[in-house]
């Protein structure tokens, strides 16, 4: 199995610890090794023939850097000199991978994702690749714990027992009231962007659903047979400036046919803003997360999440905050109001702080 | 005039920027110069013959460090080996003061208080001069602006037109029903901790109310008709290892006869915690002061307060907080919870987190 790595994003709503050139995914955000690393890591024991990590020009230096330790397993840094969304990203790698191998499976994985049970879903990719192996596309869904308005749900058929489901339709975010229907139903699952397919299989539906793309990309062009990635750059950079930004949900997923959707429930979420963190990290008996601190103290306070690395936090007569500390940048936002963190940055941006950005 | 400046405050309720050793009176909290420093160079203007400065040994060396650049006057920093309240720091200044000048007038002042308009408190202190001159006690009240609940009050006896009025009694800390009553009367003043008198005035005082601790002062023994207050140190230690801890206020205003107080309304805070700092510091147009940042992004926020050396602060979606940034220690803290500051440095003590105090 090919492992291609989405490791694109901004991250705007992890500032101010995200920055344009550490977004989310090369953040060590649990302590320890960054996002990206667990990532990569994560599928390593399922002994990939090759992982490919997708970036931008900003972040491909420390994208490089971070996955320098990695040994016994080949790996390469895609540099997008601009983000196009996740189309383009993934026909990319497609094009690549299918140059040497185009019935070769590649799971497509986002970079800034939480799996609490790592075993699981390594059984959950393996399933997938026997499916994808059929020439169908595959998508993973999340089987939801709760009625959320945040994600996208994918409707399945009904079915006895696991394994793979055929695709009804996919549902953009819903009400509180049509999520809690979506629950009930047990046909429902969230969306999570990770996708298992064989390379000619999405390149053929490329070719199908997103024919500029696929011309587009059809013009790669490969000097010699081994993986020399540098040399694509000057190709990769005039295919970018003319195609267009799409993701590969509206560009492919929600218009092709036969879409195999496959149940999966490892524990996982796509740490989506900070409020997003005391789900998938240990609350004290308080129920605050204080990461990369050295203590916490509170007096009448609950569920505050503090980010201050060698500080103490003291949290007095608080509840449901979240406290972000850096050297240059001190953040203090209510917890459901974590969504409106990208202002911070759309505004620092506005006055021409880029040096905070 | 000579001036006695207390600067032994522990100041725990501004931790974490507060700390043993650099209490609020030492910390330079409106940017610049420290409260103490502010608090002596207010008085230069009047000439005083001699600035007495009463601390603990624990801050004594930051507190001569902190003076050393004033010129043209005579500071001397009196060290109590060990904190005893008001009393007998103002006994021992003023036995001092009365070995050299016995009818010399002294005004007490706090180092950690906060006055706008400086020309006017010299006025009412060359005001109270003249009235100690007389051999009464004189106290400044501060005209109430609020019906505050955390301050004592003084009663006086209607008067019309400004100048000293005699003292009826001093009240504790009102319900806020009765500090509207005061309020309402006019006849109430808040009781500053400011006074005024001669040498032997206080001492005649002291000796009729508080016999224990004029018969401890007595025994300071001067072997020089200089001001070589270093030599008194052995002889202070063994004084304050015999007295008990007292305050000026309990141990003689509150039971003499006679006490005089000048209305005073020169717009004055005690500083009394990170809450009050807004009171005397000007608000950005969402109502937050931010102390030593480099700038404030405010998304649905109001009315904070944030401390936080060389950084941006971003409030999102918060109201009335307090957050405090300093290089071991994050304080989150609701307004009206400031008080409760000192809960967390008990806290700390009982965890062993003397590194933090």
């Amino acid at each position: 199995m090919y492992i291609v790595i989405l490791a694109g994003g901004s991250g705007t709503r992890f500032w101010p610890l995200s920055r344009k050139s550490t977004p989310k995914q090369l953040m060590s955000v649990f302590g320890g090794k960054s996002m990206l690393q667990r990532t990569v890591e994560r599928v390593l024991p399922l002994r990939p023939q090759r992982v490919l990590v997708v970036t931008n020009a900003l972040q491909a230096a420390e994208t490089r850097a971070q996955l320098e330790y990695l040994e016994g397993v080949p790996v390469d840094v895609i540099e997008e000199p601009v983000g196009r969304n996740t189309a383009p990203a993934i026909g990319l790698a497609a094009s690549i991978i299918a140059r040497f191998d185009p019935d070769g499976v590649m799971a497509v994985l986002p970079a800034d994702h939480y799996i609490l049970d790592e075993e699981r879903f390594r059984e959950v990719l393996e399933e997938g690749e026997k499916v994808a192996q059929t020439g169908v596309l595959v998508t993973l869904g999340i089987t939801p714990t709760r009625p959320e308005t945040g994600f996208g749900y994918i409707e399945a058929l009904p079915q006895e027992g696991g394994g793979a489901r055929s695709v009804v339709r996919f549902v953009e975010k819903p009400t509180l009231e049509r999520a809690l229907e979506f629950l009930q139903t047990g046909r429902f699952f969230w969306n999570s962007g990770m996708f298992i397919w064989q390379a000619c299989t999405i390149l053929d539906q490329i070719s199908t659903l997103m024919p500029e793309l696929s011309r587009s990309l059809a013009r790669l062009a490969f000097e010699r047979d081994v993986w020399e990635l540098a040399d694509l750059k000057p190709q990769i950079a005039e295919i970018y400036n003319e195609i267009r930004g799409e993701s590969i949900d509206f560009g492919v997923m929600e218009r092709a046919i036969g879409v195999q959707v496959i149940p999966a429930s490892f524990g996982w979420s796509d740490v989506g803003s900070w409020s997003a963190l005391p789900e998938v990290m240990e609350a004290d008996e308080a129920g605050h997360v204080v990461i990369e601190g050295v203590g916490t103290v509170s007096v009448a306070s609950s569920n505050c999440l503090g980010y201050a690395r060698g500080k103490v936090v003291a949290f007095v007569g608080v509840q449901d905050l979240v406290v972000v500390d850096t050297p240059d940048a001190l953040l203090v936002c209510a917890k459901d109001s974590a969504q409106d963190v990208k202002k911070v940055v759309e505004e620092l941006e506005k006055n021409g702080r880029t040096d905070l950005l």
